[in-house]
């Protein structure tokens, strides 16, 4: 392919990494307003904002730092504005809600960017959807203009859909017809399976480049509500206000800041304050190790909520989220994600155990919320995963997660030679039996046993004690128990033939064993949405000299392989 | 990519197209031996009978003319030998059970060919899959040897696997290890969804070239039993026996003839007793029209049995099924297919009538099943399907069915000026509700209508009802109703667009939109299994000049694009 080999284009930041760290007096295309209980999402893109250099963000389109300081705003909304109970999403343009992703960022984009930008965004608009399902904060999407492609997918996500009746206000999936790609952000699947929308309209819907409007999109299900203009204003006030005063957000009580992270970038490394990266290059292996914490749990939820962003459970989550988000967009040749820890398991129960004594505050429910999403970011990341469980370490409870969230595990049996650290132990909590679901609707550990519902049952019942490397593996909790005579070598091998093999190959092969079971309109985004994007991506007519990606605005006619697949 | 314009390599049988229909007397790679109730199908695959010049099928490695035999013996077992009530599959060679699809084969086959070879062997395998849940007739496979790759995959759509415990044969699954493509006839997904092996543990087997033996395969649940060498064929026999006193198949009473289709092969076309398909190769159209019966339905069950194979619906769906495997691998330059039909529906719902009176045969049950492949194979079209219901056409019961598998569909209002045929007519039947599950597990009207079960629901209500087009829109049942004014011009303006739409967008989004609602196991083997392994199909690291398909067997490593997408 053209870009097989492309570098990435330069940062306009001038900055070798892309930063996920944000905050609101630093965003240059959102605006979030706090009204009461109402908050106002303004899209109102920066031309000359974008994230590399080369194109311009016209017509409130995006790339991936405009998603960015979205997916800050949201999580801002949760954590320092629990009193919302409804949000407005709207553009702060006149006649243009949202052009969706800027078609010269994507003409330009090696494939490797591509993809991963449309994960993010996809994780973005997931997170709108839990926000409302799961933390009782609905969206209310106010379209005045036209919302094409992207910015229709951004839409999509919310749970409520106003289009202004002027004549031309519209939304639109002109992808295919415009550019002979997918909408890639959700968008089949939402139209197909959360909107319902008669399959025969769907197919004209996405290959009208024009798209529809006023009491066609209302009849094709396509938006909730049509509004004349003059009446539009008051419109989404007054249904910003009854799903305000519907919903089911506690709210009560502060929010707690969302202070900036503290991290340090080396050469082969990231360093938080319990997160650390490690980059071994040559073999293109990241660690990540995570640390327990290093005081006991507070006494209470308003000691919790003191402590704020500096909460041992919500900072890890944090820094976690922010690593996973660096290895993939930044460092691309990583083949393989390795997760260690160090502390004290009894430590990291501790802290199960306060934020299950304390599960209906607020401050541990968006915790929770907020590790689940993490756990499934890491599900998603197209990297090998696989935990080494060592003596020193501290799987327990919501860390032993991620060990259930790897391709496979090694623990260590008994101790090292000359080594006094305490034997591996992985110690099981409530929340590896329910907090946590995967896209595919199941817990990682029903996922794992989906053959004997006993054997869940089995590690049930192994709730809070410290079970060894043998134990353990006769639960079927880790893929291998080794002791020191093969350890070294057995991992060292396997994570060699791992990084022999071809990285498009375990792509796919990961993608298909990961989610077993059930599907859901989460797991359909990324398996087969996101697999035939990504297939187009990779096709000469999207992406080929010739395609229609590449000669998108030049005036002249892309020329297709006529051939049918 | 390399093979983006490479025409297809010449057939060895010399002649222009490939050929789906065959007969036990002529198989080269197969022998169908029936004793009592337990038939033993063999594989026996001749190393010089290739579909193609080029390449040798060594080791019971297959192309797609193995895979064509297979289909045909299943197809037999079905129709010819009711009687039958356990199949035991089994190689004819020594020390090997089957290499898998031959990679000389799909090294050297274009993209077109690939995907579609893969289409039409996942089908074949859901057929064996579809003979024992809905035919009662299940299947026993024998493994001595290796059974590697589509091997393995093909005793994968067994009921039951019997593995040799000699030390060395094996099940294996060595696609991405060895050639850096994806198992792709539903290996990964039946490995996590039918037989539920844990996660990590098929991580390893994937990875893991040479496979796993005895009583490892046993414990990670590759296989359901293995057998010392000395008591395998005992146990085989014995194991037949078991399953063939368990089954459910009725089998009373002869099987009927599937005797050769009377075809006619143009320039520009293909004539069938029922079926015609023309060719339109500018506009690049097939045209498929279906014609309603000459005659009544028999008078009884026994005189539909005496006449077998011509029966108007066994004829007609045979026929129809021929077509479109004829159009996906020999015309690859199709856009679109349209689907027609000429007679009366009165007819047509007399034979529906028949059929349901008699939904108790065997004869019927089979005819009713093999209609819902045929139609299944339609959905997995990757064309775009277009049905034209105009006026003298008979879209009724089973063939109205074919407009609901389309992407959209057009109705003529009233009739055309100076022609006397009778007004379009759309007839429902009870078939329309239950006889014809689409891969999703719904029936068309169902998936159609996910939004509004209240619509099902009316639309059943119209069951045996003339329903001109006006009524038809009205209920949802067609996309667009035209009059004589408008019909010609929005008719030839959407062919023409979907003509000048890239093939691959459209692959992709038909694949998305038509598939609403729940997954199952193969609605999962065609989304996302399929759209991974075309992707892996396109990239350079599998089909590149230096990637591992290409390289195979030269001695070379292959070398990869190390960066993760």
């Amino acid at each position: 392919m053209a870009d097989a080999h492309a570098p990435e284009r330069p940062l306009a930041s001038g900055q070798s990494r892309i930063d996920f760290q944000t905050a609101p007096a630093r965003y240059r295309h959102w605006k979030l307003a706090v009204d009461g209980d109402v908050a106002t999402l303004f899209m109102d893109v920066d031309e000359r904002g974008g994230l590399f250099e080369g194109y311009e963000l016209k017509l409130n389109s995006y790339d991936l730092g405009v998603d960015i300081e979205l997916a800050d705003a949201i999580e801002r909304l949760r954590f320092e504005h629990p009193q919302v109970r409804a949000v407005v999403l709207r553009s702060g343009k006149p006649r243009v809600f949202c052009a969706g992703a800027n078609i010269r960022m994507l003409a330009g984009a090696s494939h490797a960017h591509k993809v991963n930008f449309c994960k993010f965004t996809n994780e973005t608009r997931n997170g709108i959807e839990d926000l409302s399902e799961n933390s009782g904060l609905p969206t209310i999407c106010a379209i005045s203009g036209t919302a094409a492609g992207g910015g229709y997918e951004l839409a999509l996500a919310a749970d409520h859909i106003m289009l202004v009746d002027d004549g031309s206000s519209s939304v639109s999936l002109p992808e295919l017809p415009l550019l002979a790609v997918l909408p890639g952000t959700g968008g089949l699947t939402r139209v197909a399976d959360k909107r319902k929308v008669r399959r025969d309209h769907a197919d004209v819907f996405c290959t009208t480049e024009e798209g529809v409007k006023g009491k066609r999109a209302l009849d094709w299900r396509l938006v909730d509500e049509v509004v004349p203009g003059s009446k539009f204003e008051d419109a989404v006030t007054a249904r910003a206000r009854d799903f305000a005063a519907k919903s089911r957000r506690g709210g009560a009580g502060q929010g707690i800041k969302l202070t900036p992270l503290v991290r340090t970038f080396s050469a082969n490394g990231i360093d938080y304050s319990s997160v650390t990266v490690e980059f071994d290059r040559a073999a293109r292996i990241a660690t990540i190790t995570l640390r327990g914490p290093t005081a006991p749990p507070p006494d209470s939820a308003d000691a919790m909520a003191a402590l704020g962003a500096e909460f041992w459970p919500l900072r890890l989550a944090r820094e976690l989220d922010d690593a996973i988000l660096n290895i993939r967009l930044n460092e691309f040749d990583v083949a393989a994600i390795v997760f260690k820890s160090s502390g004290d398991p009894a430590e990291v129960i501790a802290y199960e155990r306060f934020l299950d004594a304390n599960r209906d505050h607020w401050l541990t429910r968006e915790i929770r919320h907020l590790w689940k999403r993490v756990l499934k970011r890491v599900d998603l990341t197209s990297r090998s995963l696989v935990a080494l469980i060592e003596p020193g370490s501290c799987f327990a409870g919501t860390l032993a997660e991620l060990a259930f969230a790897t391709d496979r595990s090694y623990m260590f049996l008994g101790q090292r030679d000359g080594d006094n650290k305490p034997p591996a132990a992985l110690v099981l909590s409530a929340a590896n039996f329910g907090s946590y679901p995967m896209s595919n609707g199941l817990t990682r550990l029903a996922s794992r046993f989906l053959a004997n519902p006993a054997d869940l049952a089995a590690a049930e019942s192994e709730v809070g004690q410290t079970l060894d490397a043998a134990r353990a593996q006769k639960l079927g909790l880790v893929t291998f128990a080794l002791d020191d005579i093969d350890w070294d070598d057995e991992v060292r091998v396997f994570l060699e033939e791992r990084a022999s093999f071809s990285p498009d190959g375990l792509t796919g092969l990961e993608a298909n064993l990961r989610f077993a079971g059930p599907e859901t309109m989460e797991s359909k985004i990324f398996a087969r949405l996101t697999a035939w994007q990504n297939w187009i991506f990779q096709r000469p007519n999207a992406v080929g000299e010739e395609g229609a990606l590449k000669r998108y605005g030049t005036g002249q006619q892309p020329v297709f392989d006529t051939r049918r697949v």
